[in-house]
């Protein structure tokens, strides 16, 4: 089952937010609507949103500049989302004078390619990095990694997909991320069809779990990797990632070479997207909080390279040092 | 306001689990009642529990002996609970032989000022914490160690309240503290009643606001400190501690003498409840995960001594090394 795909000349999209209690399709017919549903979350993931906007600049083709900006502004830390809709650029430039309906037919086909790429990519860097999981290993998950944060098959949770497909013997701690509870509702949800045995937490559990030694290893996604191998992801990776070297746990980054931003010479140039407090006060219907409580909101924080044990992507794992050097 | 009181033969207290929703006050009238509302964490926090236990002696004086062992049974990691049974057990034993009539005065009367005595030495602790706190200081605190924690007043956020009381410009930091969200439930309204400046955060992003300097100092309370210094708390106060220690912050624990378990040698010796995992799955009355999900829920977390700076009672700021030696 894909998150994304393009259907009779629509995007078709998993709806997120409905997740767990419906598995809800949309059909998404106009530029407008693909960046709502990247801004509300409905598609989210940094692969997954790069795809959605592949394919969105095939809705938006006849205006392509202004799609291509519109697109790239609904959220700022993802890089793939750039890269997806600057790929698609390319092809517009190479295709320059050609008909429109020859273009549009170009563009879908770049975009096709990008989606099924992507679930190459996702096996790939499930092979790569599930050598790192030993058997009878207890594995930490931040946010979703999985197959609904990309167009199939997942980027952490694909590394220990393959790794419980070939036989290991896993178990899984979701953390459940608050605000958004990506842990608990999409994690969680993938893991129960997958039958891999996890157990839920709550985000300040995860010292705990530490300290008790039921945590081996941690596997994260990623926004946008600098050049220096700083990386931005879901807000709570950093305080993982400073826990697990406090317990020489190691720390592993999981992403597509797409997110790599080899423009950025550190994390600090990452732009942190802001999203709104009510997110934090509120839980579903239910306010949480008293009336008028401001609460901050940082959808992503950025863990130093320092912190990391490895980036596992298609082309291998890299330590993050040694990126900048890499042949990507 | 007090969060417990004794009226008209039986035991009042604000029903917590109705904030920030409702200021519900409930009368007690049977220990079984007082079991439920502390089991329920109707009445909650280790100094509170204590006192609310204490009238329960008083409600339960005809059979104290079987009373005494359901009220410590009710939650087994706060030592407060224990502490005011035992108290209450040594009138009864000093007054064996008199009428019961007369003993249920004395026992009163013991209750009384056990709750008279917490509010006494919170104000204490407040002026003996407050002096570490610096103008302009932005503060960290995890759970609820306010008013409501207590019979009045607060530990941890009486040092807040002293400090801003005295005129210090501060700005508190209230990380929701999952599964309960007393953080987000109980600190954000006493916050808001008392005019103190806050910004509500998710437990995850503690680190990342450490990482950005905008946390200077975190105050948490404390349910169990053994003689060695270690300390049980609110599960996430491990991971708070973690991440200040790594980012060069101060971390105190705030909690009258009455918590610290000198039996005790270390941390390894408290026992660590575990509530219902539906406390994790459930938020309100909405199901966050899918069906059947299991989730570990471990209430609270131990701190070794080595992460805690001092420990702040109304006897005086101790490292928790010197805990051993001092006179309590």
């Amino acid at each position: 089952m894909r998150t994304i795909a393009w259907e009779k000349g629509k995007v078709r999209i998993i709806d997120q937010t409905q997740l767990p209690q419906r598995l809800k399709f949309r059909l998404l017919k106009t530029v407008a609507a693909v960046v709502r549903a990247i801004k509300t979350m409905q598609v989210r993931g940094a692969p997954a949103i790069g795809v959605a906007a592949a394919f969105g600049c095939v809705l938006g083709s006849s205006r392509l500049k202004d799609t291509a900006g519109k697109l790239i502004a609904a959220r700022p830390t993802a890089v793939n989302l750039k890269w997806a809709v600057e790929r698609m650029l390319r092809v517009a430039k190479a295709g320059r004078g050609l008909p429109p309906e020859k273009l549009r037919w170009l563009l879908l086909e770049e975009a096709l390619r990008l989606a099924e790429e992507d679930v190459v990519i996702n096996k790939k860097i499930g092979r790569n990095g599930s050598r790192l999981i030993k058997n009878g290993m207890n594995i930490l998950t931040v946010c979703n990694a999985g197959a609904l944060a990309t167009v199939d098959y997942g980027t952490a949770l694909g590394v220990i997909r393959t790794a419980h497909a070939s036989g290991k013997k896993i178990q899984v701690l979701a953390a459940e991320t608050r605000p958004r509870l990506q842990g608990a509702k999409l994690t969680a949800w993938e893991l129960k069809r997958l039958k891999i045995p996890f157990t839920l937490i709550t985000d300040n559990m995860i010292g705990h779990f530490m300290q008790k030694k039921q945590i081996d290893l941690v596997v994260v996604g990623a926004d946008r990797i600098a050049r220096n191998g700083d990386t931005a992801n879901k807000i709570g990776t950093y305080t993982a990632a400073v826990l697990a070297k406090a317990h020489h746990i190691p720390f592993y980054v999981v992403a597509p070479t797409s997110t790599i931003d080899l423009a950025l010479r550190s994390g600090r140039q990452i732009v942190i997207e802001e999203r709104d407090g009510s997110e934090v006060t509120n839980i579903g219907q239910e306010r949480i909080t008293p009336k008028g409580v401001r609460a901050a909101n940082p959808a992503f924080d950025v863990t130093p390279a320092k912190y990391i044990s490895g980036i596992i992507t298609e082309a291998g794992t890299f330590s993050p040092s040694r990126l900048k050097g890499a042949k990507l």
